[in-house]
């Protein structure tokens, strides 16, 4: 592989003969002297040129010079010179001066997008859009938190799964179902993990963590909806309650937060204006009836008829926490069961309410979690009461008939925790490739 | 939550009271004293409770001795007792005089399945079938085996990345492609990250690794297929050919296989018979046209038309590699053109071979590796010459107009490998959950 230096790396280089490849940022193809602006994926150098005179003043024979009145932006290339530390070189105090470039691929002239472009627009691009170090420097974050996550995970002894996403039929709601044709019959799109994380519970694992992608045929276009997402998502045995599942969520969050800190805390402090706090413990917890009389305090009445929250509400019972507590983070505990799904355990001796929270982070939702029923009598009961028909789901019913310890749970979307870690205005800047109802491409 | 011991923490812990949860594996009803064992995610214990006598001998109120006579295998429960260290307990050493037994789930007392059933009914019960440690313990292998990969590129800064699944048109062969109904229209599974990940290296992201779902719409029913996959992929940029791919490949295993070695080497070998080796670097390296000669010379002639392998011939110079270098790992480089997709680079100054290779272990392929086609009007040609539609391609060939780095990578199968490091006889033994064209139950 050709001895190529990152330029984040020139810094610390001695001054001499030096190679880097990126692609052109900038072109300022001056009388006397080039300069160009080469960015790679861990930073930006100026390489210059002092053009080539003949005695008489007249240019001179220039291969250089021609190369470099020739570049278009996004052009990739290798640039070998001589490296010199001068602190007067605003970019990083290094230069480099020319000896060679080498072209790898040329830049079409003309960029589609521009600083100023809408979000669809950069989104046609998003190979292009990428290349905004802010931009890339989402997914760089993102790969520090789900590595704390994960390393959390296996230092305690949790089992990775890969749950199949072609599925026989729904797992949540069958309004927001993708069908697949499969061979001579239909499949589902994963809309969750859900019921096979579940099975692992049954199968003994313990405890077990999965991040893959999960798929809603919802046609919303809000700016924190896709119809493919990254789910993170665990499961693990023998708990009391969904206070034990909210401890958990807790710690990882913790994890993830203090490597994000660590590692880009003053980046994202410079680019975004946001100061990374890595959250104390306990984070607030407010059963659901309460944040509804809580809100109302504040002079805000949920329009729903359903005992659920909307995301007004959500953003005021945020905005309550950070009041009384500091806190970024709020579980908003014991949702009805009205608004749950048939698989969360009820309170023992009052079934309208369920051992389950959502997890509210910087005013919207990241996260359900909850207490699973595996009483096998109770589950049924639960799933007819929703209008399920228990036949249908006799392959998850199974998992419950041949003993289960209790358990639970929580699925997380990564790139709302990204969205709104990073104050980001929509979910399709910390998603690599958005997904939704009118976008497929590329 | 409940003040839970681990089994495998009892030798450890003081003999005196103690709480374990598991599941009940054996039931022996004696006339004196019955005996449990109870396993739980990390092991086996024996509980022991002698029955209750009164004074004249005839059984007395007894109400564990209840509970254990009517104990089904399989029933989920917390027991605590007092533990008592005594080396002549076969099951480590240990076992608890039960004080109290707490049933958390019963099972139907028919276990469906038994050893000796056969693999499709063991995949119907796939939950039940995973309770047995070994089946288990491939999956603790996986997460292991992942982990230090995932610690490895996160280590040399590789960005993780998240493609969509859900895509506008086909990135490999249309022969296996799942159609999806998407809103108005259709969508397609993605059959490997390849052109998303591809995306990345104009994207400015240097270099990048994913671990996710692929989906093959291929109706065979071998013992190393399957309809959806687990993917492990990586791809990064400014490399000379597909050697620097190989060299990223062989750290990235031998990093694998050492942690798997370490923290499972012993168990394996116990319950598999098999001895994990860490692989010694280079792997042995055999242009394709070579290893047809060679295995021809073995007596194997490979009976295809075209320039391609057969499984058997796999296996042939899998052999010839161990015989040759004591390997279990051999890279079959240089295919030709003709068999190798449209955007893989191909030899400077004889376009008949690419810059590609596909890697076996123990005799099978787990993976095919590249340096990809970065100039647009060699890839546009390299399409057409592949009969397909440049206009269909065209988001794709927009990645290479704009400017891109040369650049490379690798597609793994994550079962295969677990597969054949644990001489498994069928990829479904290394799949959480196994899809194919007649299984997407449960």
């Amino acid at each position: 592989m050709t001895e190529r230096t990152l330029i984040k790396d020139l810094a610390a280089a001695s001054d001499g003969p030096i190679s880097v490849s990126g692609w052109v940022e900038t072109v300022r193809d001056q009388k006397k002297v080039q300069f160009v602006v080469l960015r790679d994926e861990s930073g930006a150098v100026q390489l210059v040129h002092p053009r080539n005179f003949n005695e008489d003043k007249t240019p001179a024979d220039d291969p250089i010079a021609d190369i470099i009145s020739g570049l278009a932006q996004g052009t990739f290339l290798t640039a070998t010179g001589e490296l010199k530390h001068d602190e007067r070189v605003k970019l990083g105090g290094v230069e480099i001066k020319l000896d060679a470039l080498t072209i790898a691929a040329e830049a079409i002239p003309e960029t589609p997008i521009a600083e100023d472009s809408s979000g669809d627009k950069r989104m046609d691009w998003r190979f292009l859009d990428l290349r905004v170090p802010k931009n890339a420097l989402v997914f760089k974050i993102q790969t520090t938190f789900l590595h704390a996550l994960r390393t959390y995970w296996v230092e305690h002894d949790f089992i990775e799964i890969h749950t199949p996403k072609l599925m026989a039929s729904a797992s949540e709601s069958k309004a927001e179902l993708f069908e697949v044709d499969y061979f001579e019959g239909k499949a589902y799109l994963a809309q969750s993990p859900q019921f096979f994380k579940q099975m692992a519970q049954p199968a003994g694992f313990g405890k077990i963590f999965e991040v893959g992608p999960a798929f809603r045929a919802d046609p919303s276009f809000t700016s924190r909806h896709a119809t493919e997402f990254t789910s993170v998502d665990t499961e693990f045995s023998w708990i009391d309650s969904h206070e034990d599942v909210m401890k958990l969520h807790e710690e990882l969050l913790v994890a993830g937060f203090q490597a994000v800190k660590d590692k880009h805390g003053d980046e994202i402090k410079a680019l975004w204006d946001v100061e990374i706090t890595v959250p104390t413990v306990p984070f607030p917890r407010v059963p659901l009836a309460e944040a509804k009389r809580i809100v109302a305090e504040r002079g805000y009445e949920v329009p729903r008829a359903d005992d659920d929250m909307d995301p007004e509400g959500e953003r005021q019972i945020a905005a309550w926490a950070q009041d009384t507590y500091g806190h970024e983070f709020v579980f908003l505990t014991d949702y009805a069961s009205s608004i749950r799904p048939f698989y969360h355990m009820r309170h023992e001796g009052d079934s309208s309410v369920t051992n389950s929270y959502d997890l509210i982070f910087n005013g919207v939702e990241i996260s359900t979690g909850a207490q699973r029923e595996h009483r096998i009598d109770v589950l049924i009961e639960q799933a007819k009461e929703k209008g399920l028909d228990p036949e249908e789901l006799d392959f998850y019913l199974d998992f419950f008939r041949y003993g289960v310890p209790p358990h639970g749970g929580f699925g997380m979307g990564l790139s709302r925790v990204l969205m709104l870690m990073l104050h980001l205005p929509n979910i399709r800047e910390a998603t690599y490739l958005f997904r939704g109802p009118t976008r497929l491409l590329p």
